[in-house]
């Protein structure tokens, strides 16, 4: 299995709450080792990011897609 | 500081790859509890999601926003 | 009409799911040609694609904009 | 395999263009059968959509995730 | 012509740097009324979002969707 | 604060509709100066978008992000 998209993490449910529509899962985190972003290049400046600066990344729960492996 | 927004990672830049108008930032993350994900209440069936479960949380690099503080 | 994105299907609204705040919409595609992605060169890479490739692609509902023209 | 997500759309690579950090890769279509979409229900509304309408599905490139099965 | 979106600015290009694969375009804001956002009731409570609080709306350049009517 | 985003809105809320796992918050700006896009190259050409066009920039109210600084 390869998905075109730079971060994978593996984690197992811990909550569900089913609304009518959409419904949220809450993840107990296993193994993650490194994330990546993409922005634009002028964000990377104005942010003045390099090596070792330590920031947050912050993603909305609907970015995120749960897959189900074998 | 507060976001409107499920997921928070502590990280630190590990390297950059600045492009013409995009750029790659990869990270080394420094602490991060749990995930949170949306989806439709249908997919959370299909997937026959329940507590326990193992899965991969994909997210394409796009969907995480950096972000500094102070 | 012209949209700065690269897909533009052609469909029948076929049921409605409306939620509270959230409502899942179907559709019967009625004419689509080819699809595009973006993503990072080093997923390219990783994925090893090449012309011919068979995959998969995978579409959030929520990342699907509706429009009705004319 | 099973992923959350609405949309699963079968089809093959066509051409690449590599960029310095992202791509954009072509695919011919091989098999869909229907779309799904999520927005909010006030949308849905003042759409007017129901049975039978319709309707062009804009989706951004960005939002198309390549999957490689087995 | 009606979007299944919540947000819709009426802007004239102010300026485009064309990159290999990816594009940024500024434009001038000319007509904007309100906006909306949608976010897990959570992160609402989290928040503790009120009537007239202030906030800032952070959107990623890659979400906005330009659109060439008539 | 710095964010790794192109577009920065001041607001104030003017209202909320919670639902059981999912909100929608109304906003009123306060103040906006400029917007970015990020698109495909090839979606700017196809767009034939130059200085002084108008378009409408359409934002799905999922992609907005509120954030409550201080």
């Amino acid at each position: 299995m390869k998905y075109g998209a730079r971060n994978k993490i593996k984690a197992t449910v811990k909550s569900l709450k089913k609304g009518d529509v959409m419904s949220l899962v809450k993840f107990e985190v296993k193994e993650i080792n490194k994330m990546a972003s993409v922005l634009t290049t002028e964000s990377v400046e104005e942010l003045g990011l390099k090596e070792g600066d330590e920031v947050f990344l912050i993603i909305k729960a609907i970015h995120v897609l749960p897959v189900k492996e074998g």
